[in-house]
């Protein structure tokens, strides 16, 4: 079983994600897909007038201040148009693909941290009313009913919070939590980059393979944003996922070139004891 | 087994549907939502710049002509906004809600008439691409699999078309296949009025009852939209529906007020013989 996560940025969707449609359509797989739709939300509050408001905490991190009104844009964007208009395209390719929100049959939790504080636009703020949050838990029993009768559930953000307030949680960690909980064989993460990159302003600084036995050189090369993906995908395999591939998503069969190798693959480069023969 | 519509006008939707959701949390007979979104997808459409295009056909007949972007507002809104507001409401009362919407899980598949004739502001038109339709299949597999496994499934309209292209279908039909589908015991219309009305100017004009086996004096009474409204409950009610009643979806306890007879309920008054004797 593979979970497979597609970013939401603008190069990605722009084929209408027909790539991935038809290269799911020739996988014999079991596959969970989770999308991100930020490109879209952020088109759509643009043109109502509401700009993304970021505010930088004391710790450097960078987050989008979403309130009600910025959440409603949320839900419309990612469980509306990009949600549906996947798994129409999916359903056009043969797969019998049903769209979910990680609200949906409470298949994801989030806390909410109702107040934001920060930098923004240089000046000190304290934001009320925050509707973003960290995941706190996922039950994959709707995902796993869905699986085992033949159906491909193709999920998004946002989360639950507590009293039916939807929450913004992090679609890398959904999916990563998702794969985990799954125990899936294959954990593939699509973006607008061939992989993780030595320097990112560099695509042929691609890092190939990352051996989750020994990981030290690699991490010690990751810089930033990269540190966090590649923590996290080592402590997904630590967990049981067979293998976490991050991969381009904007050419044709990308599910298959990440299996057969390209982008960036972290998995143990031993094979376990046990599985030692199978082939 | 009960199949709630939830009319998607802005009177309904105010009090955010919390009516439902402690009416519904009470309820122990399995349910099934189906909601529109018409309110909500006309404020977005407005705010986007882009007001309803309303054609009227030859026959008197007005239709809203729903291009692509149309298309993806009424996702947006439909889907997204009120599908997972209402989902997470529901889910705060206690109900274990799944949101979807006809596309999803080939619930329900409708044939788009891509050429839309008729007057728009005086003016003859011939509009092309519209994204509206005929409700043409239902299936009711994967609402099943989801009531056998104690979720409550929200359905909203578009189905799927062809090619993967979402189709606007009218949300009372497949309220109606879906409850024709599923056998349902009842089939309950929840608008911002009280029920049928002999003068729709009038509220108290309330139609109470209408015999399934003696319509013809209501039939005569009713007049414009009302009238498919009743063939339609009649044709459910002859199809094997228990009861279809129209109600008033802006009170509490909308759904208990229902089932004891508020409203207008169209049934069999008397029960078919094999029934008789049954209490």
């Amino acid at each position: 079983m593979l979970v497979i996560k597609i970013g939401g940025g603008a190069a990605i969707s722009e084929g209408g994600y027909t790539n991935f449609a038809e290269d799911l359509a020739t996988i014999a797989e079991p596959v969970v897909v989770v999308h991100g739709g930020n490109a879209e939300f952020s088109a759509l509050s643009g043109q109502l007038g509401m700009p993304p408001r970021m505010v930088t905490s004391s710790s450097g991190r960078v987050t989008r201040y979403t309130d009600a009104a910025t959440m409603d844009v949320m839900l419309m964007t990612y469980c509306g148009k990009v949600n549906k208009r996947l798994v129409a395209t999916l359903r056009a390719a043969g797969l019998n693909a049903v769209g979910l929100s990680a609200i949906d049959g409470g298949i994801a939790t989030g806390r909410r941290k109702p107040v934001l504080r920060g930098i923004e636009d240089g000046k000190s703020k304290v934001l009320r009313d925050d509707h973003a949050g960290t995941l706190e838990t996922v039950d994959p029993s709707l995902v796993r009913l869905l699986l085992q009768n033949g159906y491909t559930p193709v999920l998004t953000p946002p989360a639950l919070g507590e009293a039916g307030v939807p929450i913004n949680v992090d679609g890398d960690k959904l999916a990563l939590e998702l794969a985990t909980a799954l125990q899936a064989e294959g954990l593939l993460f699509f973006s607008d980059t061939p992989g993780l990159l030595r320097d990112r302003h560099d695509e042929t600084s691609l890092i190939a393979e990352i051996d989750a036995s020994s990981p030290e050189s690699a991490l010690a090369a990751a810089a930033g944003r990269m540190v966090v993906k590649v923590e996290a995908a080592l402590g997904a395999v630590e967990r049981g996922v067979g293998r976490v591939v991050f991969a381009d998503g904007r050419i044709a069969k990308p599910i298959r070139a990440a299996l057969n190798g390209k982008g960036t693959t972290v998995r143990h480069a031993m094979p376990a004891a046990s599985q030692t023969g199978d082939r």
